[in-house]
């Protein structure tokens, strides 16, 4: 879920977007902090998890923190083998339903910690078996006190209404727990402070790209494996921010039915990872390119020379799965930059629905 | 998955969406079918499936049969309590993962039974152990060979690019599966050829209704519960057609996020279900009436009455869990009227793509 302000980002604001631009750049320092100070503990969580022998995994969240947990779900499946489903909560909250959860685990992912649906989920897991874990930017939450074991992601106080930082940091958190439960070795992770460092400090050329949506009435964006849970949360960020519908589709998905929709009417957004899943979108930035789409691609610099413009990511020597805690970055620089360019604030885009309430 | 025309819907059709329109009214016979011809076969499936004791399902599919799937996860896990997830396909088909799948029912869920990807991936599932069922409209399909069960949804063929029958086709061969595997009983669903009969003989209400988004640039469908997954198809069914850029949300997310951009901006369509689900949606209807936005329901009198304008669905004496099997029918026909009156083709939607593409 979005963080609901704790002030009035809009009225506070010297500048519109200061708030989200701040969170934004405290990235690389909440990525190290997670690395240096969370990695011991949630290593030691993820091995008492690990004793407990899981075989089904649930996942619970809303909005930015159900792209989070989207991301979860694709390390749990093919880095442990472990079937997983996202709740649909109101089958809980709403229906009742009480499944047996005996060798299920539920993680639950929420920044804040406190969505009142969130904690009886969890609660109501618990009691029906399963083994409930936490993962919040809130150690004293609700969330945390019904579940037996919690993650801390150390962002610190997010104030801007779209999430950030609690983002990212939830990924890299997700990622060290996962590498938890398969003792896995999670070095390759180190070079991410320094990597997120650098994009940041390309803005310039994301305020560039930014132009060419200030007037779009709708953007399409996609990718495949490990980068579409970054397409869905690009897409929730540009909606959150600009108001501009932004549609995600998996390649597949985009292949097989809304393809007509992108013809020379909605500009597309390729997150192209470099690994597997940037194998498998190939067929489909084939079929763009050859249908004159407007493609932009966010991803190594061999694919981005075949496309409209686009962005080039560092992904040399890292890893696929910890691609999407770098891929995200230029996106909510995007979202920031293209809400700008419009004469909105990103800070509090409610502000501007106040403003044309009739009553 | 939509079904891909077999002829060339765009040559042959006499008048724009004649095919879309003969399908759409096929669906009290394709009721009765499965009501008559299909059960018994489907209860057979069931109880051998149930005998297995499955622990965990998987439900895989995409487009339009994935928000079938998505309808079965709300029956399973409310009236079965089993815990449920959605398969992400490139997880076993580009990363090669391979689950532990003992104790997992896997139900492949494909109109056209013959999608390369689904087949992959449903014959690894089987090879991991997971019982495996395919419900198809086709018995003759890759996809019900490689399966240990199958399901035929006996829709018979379907031409234009828009799913309709076989929709509602899946969504009663999946309600009859459930309440087999629990052995409950389906009498309640005797009701649904009649009363679709009833719906499609309203179509004059829709095309005035439609008449409100010919010149929409966007539209947010939001239900919640079992309505949530008709608001999916809603809106793909919309984008399929019109090419609308419609955004579906459940109620719970969209009061959290996406609100703002709904302002007098989006037009809003609320499927508002007759239990349990509409009543957890009430919050955010009145958040939107008081904020003015431009609200349709899809529901009962009581709820239409306090929208901007509706359609009153009969869902006396209807149990909720098969009301989406009804309330998806107006929504198919103002995705064709929108398209009729925009002067666009929903047969062949891709046809227009094809005029406007520049090489």
């Amino acid at each position: 879920m979005s963080a609901i302000p704790t002030g009035q980002a809009h009225g506070s604001s010297e500048r519109p977007g200061r708030i989200m631009a701040g969170e934004l750049a405290e990235q690389p320092e909440v990525l190290r902090r997670v690395l240096d100070e969370g990695a011991p503990k949630i290593r030691e969580v993820a091995e008492r998890v690990a004793a407990r022998k899981p075989r089904f995994v649930l996942l619970t969240a809303r909005g930015t923190s159900d792209n989070a947990a989207l991301y979860a779900k694709y390390l749990l499946e093919i880095r442990l083998g472990l079937p997983c489903g996202l709740t649909s909560m109101s089958t809980t909250t709403t229906y009742d339903a009480r499944p047996d959860l005996q060798d299920v685990l539920v993680v639950t992912v929420s920044q804040s910690g406190g969505s009142p649906d969130l904690v009886a989920s969890t609660r109501a897991a618990r009691e029906a078996g399963a083994i409930t874990l936490a993962v919040t930017n809130n150690p004293d939450s609700a969330l945390a006190a019904v579940s037996e074991f919690h993650i801390d992601i150390l962002a610190g106080p997010e104030k801007a209404l779209p999430a950030t930082k609690t983002y990212t940091a939830s990924l890299l958190a997700l990622y060290l727990f996962v590498e938890g439960l398969r003792g896995g070795d999670v070095e390759p992770a180190r070079v991410l402070p320094r990597l997120a460092t650098e994009l940041l400090a390309r803005q310039p050329e994301i305020k560039q790209l930014a132009g060419r949506y200030r007037f779009a009435e709708r953007m399409v964006i996609t990718s495949r494996g490990y980068g579409y849970p970054t397409a869905k949360e690009a897409a929730l960020k540009l909606m959150e921010t600009s108001y501009i519908p932004a549609l995600s589709y998996s390649g597949a998905d985009l292949l097989h039915g809304p393809l007509a929709m992108v013809d020379n009417i909605s500009p597309v957004i390729a997150v192209v990872t470099d690994g597997k899943g940037g194998e498998a979108l190939q067929p489909v930035l084939d079929r763009l390119r050859g249908r004159g789409a407007d493609l932009v691609v966010i991803g190594p610099s061999a694919q981005v020379d075949q496309a409209s413009a686009g962005f080039v990511l560092p992904t040399g020597g890292v890893p696929e799965e910890i691609q999407p805690i770098l891929e995200i970055i230029p996106l909510q620089l995007l979202a920031y930059e293209v809400t700008i360019a419009r004469g909105q604030d990103p800070d509090a885009p409610r502000a501007l629905a106040k403003v044309t309430e009739t009553h």
